[in-house]
């Protein structure tokens, strides 16, 4: 007799990353019920809406002055923030590859774009941030994809605080919805599904509030133009009907809504602890091994969705096949940093089992 | 005993519409490949890019010096050609909403936007369009959702041997792959996947020739700004290694592959066949009928792939609950038109069977 052990392969890779374990059965449902062929000026498709905005008011607190708007991703949004909140001057922090992009976008579009940029594996310290007078629009990744440095909430506060007339951007591309963000502390947020949501990439969600509605409508009435279809007052005056300007990705903005509906049912504060069950082990493993060790010194500066850990002494590659032959797909490094580091993506969907899994693989090795 | 006849649904609505039969079956594929969850740079993306882009080129002939890109919408797609193609003066066909709307994307963005408009359910005659000296762009519609008009190919031709120096770009949202296009009658020719090929929504393709390479890279030389991560310059850049610039659609682009791999096998002679055959059985139907009549006047302008009828002495919607009662879905008129006429999609995904089953309901009606 012949028994044959099917181990799934996870993916602790930091986006696109492992589907959250429902998504497969959400597809069947959608399919069934013609989420993809119903015509997206329907009242079904403007109910898909509104439960997907209502359960991720729920997910993430988000109030009733900040409102929900899809895109195309969120390589998108640093292009519509730009041109429907600042017609002149933008200032970026800049820690890494994807701040770095936020910055090169304001460039191409010919703001005048400033910066303050520390090394790679470095965060922010809020009294060391100087923003020039004049400065319409703060643009700051609270996770650095690339490297693994967050900004502590406590810091966002800060920020606020120092600047309270600044227009202030909140890149949570890999880290929503784990920070318990308080929605005063900024005007707009943004992330992608692919990262801790588990979805399929190809939807990016924009969350902006009024003070940035009074902005673009300024810049509008100033004569800017702010672009076509995706500015804030286009998708604002079809947000109020449960619609988007264009067909959108319809069966994206559903499995959005079905995922947030499960988070909510296993409860944001269950997930945060268990996000940071994972990443205190993980962490930890890495202080452990004498090859391995974290990237971002500060541990307040540590991500807890994005853990990147230096290898020394042999190739990371090497560490990656360890992992991949026990089905467990690891990213690398990033950009120049492939060859040396690890990116471990700590997600919702991601088990504790798993993490304990490779925390033991890699200490053993 | 009791014997439960599953009837399914039809979606013959211009868009969203019905999927292709196949698209569960590549569904269920895609997930075991774990297609959502492979990284957007790796080797097996490359492959899944460059499989959907021969599977293109070989469904519509397009030849190697266009390039072949991937959006969130075709609504992306008017802005991006305008940005790019575009700096000052560009001239539109407009006879419905969305050569409309592609009009005014351009007074949006600021152009020099010209229009030649002629009624709702009117097409053009080429000698009648006169393009002023100084245009960069001349936009046209090869078939507008909104009507039903179509852009006979002939005339196509005409147009480009009046103006050979003029940018010609082709919205082929609701006819592609169908017509049977000369690629060296324009410059750029762009599609969304929900119409013809069956697919979920939240994917654009845009085809463009090096003749727009060369006129993107002239304005960007030139001090204009092209945009951002959707510029023709960063979309070849990434083509280049079959990627995207962002994450993209990963999904949809692959589904896109599987299902044109489907009409490739299916052939695209039969493919254009077949819509022949639906149009004329629907046309013959409306003709036939005492209160129905196609509200395309000019048989040379009416689509083969969305049929638009006006409906006299009672409400469209009525018809409308007859069908549906049938279990077809048929679309309402657009806009204001939406109490009088219906929008009947013919799609490669619409059976033969289908089309004879509500001509029969039409004509009993």
């Amino acid at each position: 007799m012949c028994t044959l052990l099917f181990m799934a392969t996870s993916f602790l890779t930091p986006g696109p990353s492992e589907l959250y374990y429902t998504v497969a059965d959400h597809l069947k449902v959608a399919l069934r019920e013609h989420v993809c062929e119903i015509s997206h000026r329907s009242k079904a498709f403007q109910q898909i809406m509104a439960h997907t905005t209502a359960q991720l008011r729920e997910l993430m607190g988000v109030p009733d002055h900040f409102h929900i708007a899809f895109t195309g991703s969120a390589t998108e949004i640093w292009e519509r923030i730009l041109q429907n909140l600042c017609a002149e001057t933008s200032f970026h922090l800049v820690n890494g590859s994807f701040s770095k992009k936020f910055y090169d976008f304001a460039r191409q579009l010919q703001r005048k774009a400033l910066k303050y940029e520390v090394p790679l594996g470095q965060g922010f310290w809020p009294h060391e941030i100087d923003v020039p007078a004049g400065t319409e629009l703060l643009c700051l990744t609270q996770n650095e994809t690339s490297t693994g440095v967050t900004m502590p909430l406590a810091d966002l506060a800060t920020l606020r605080q120092k600047y309270p007339h600044l227009l202030i951007a909140v890149d949570a591309v890999s880290s929503a919805p784990y920070p318990a963000f308080d929605f005063a502390q900024f005007d707009t947020l943004f992330f992608s599904v692919q990262k801790c949501f588990g979805l399929p990439a190809g939807l990016g969600v924009w969350l902006f509030n009024d003070r940035c509605v009074a902005k673009a409508e300024q810049l509008a009435a100033q004569g800017h133009s702010l672009g076509t279809y995706h500015t804030i007052p286009s998708l604002l005056s079809n947000l109020q009907k449960n619609e988007t300007p264009e067909t959108p990705n319809m069966l994206g903005i559903y499995l959005l809504g079905k995922v947030a509906e499960d988070l909510n049912r296993r409860g944001i504060k269950t997930i945060r602890q268990e996000t940071d069950y994972k990443a205190s082990l993980m962490y930890h493993a890495l202080e452990q091994h004498p090859q391995l060790s974290a990237f971002v010194g500060e541990p307040t500066h540590r991500s807890r969705t994005v853990v990147v850990a230096n290898v020394l002494g042999r190739p990371a590659a090497d560490l990656l096949a360890l992992a991949k032959a026990q089905q467990i797909i690891v990213g690398s490094g990033y950009g120049s940093l492939k060859d040396s580091q690890l990116r471990i993506a700590n997600f919702p969907t991601h088990s504790k089992e798993v993490f304990e899994k490779l925390a033991d693989l890699l200490l053993a090795s």
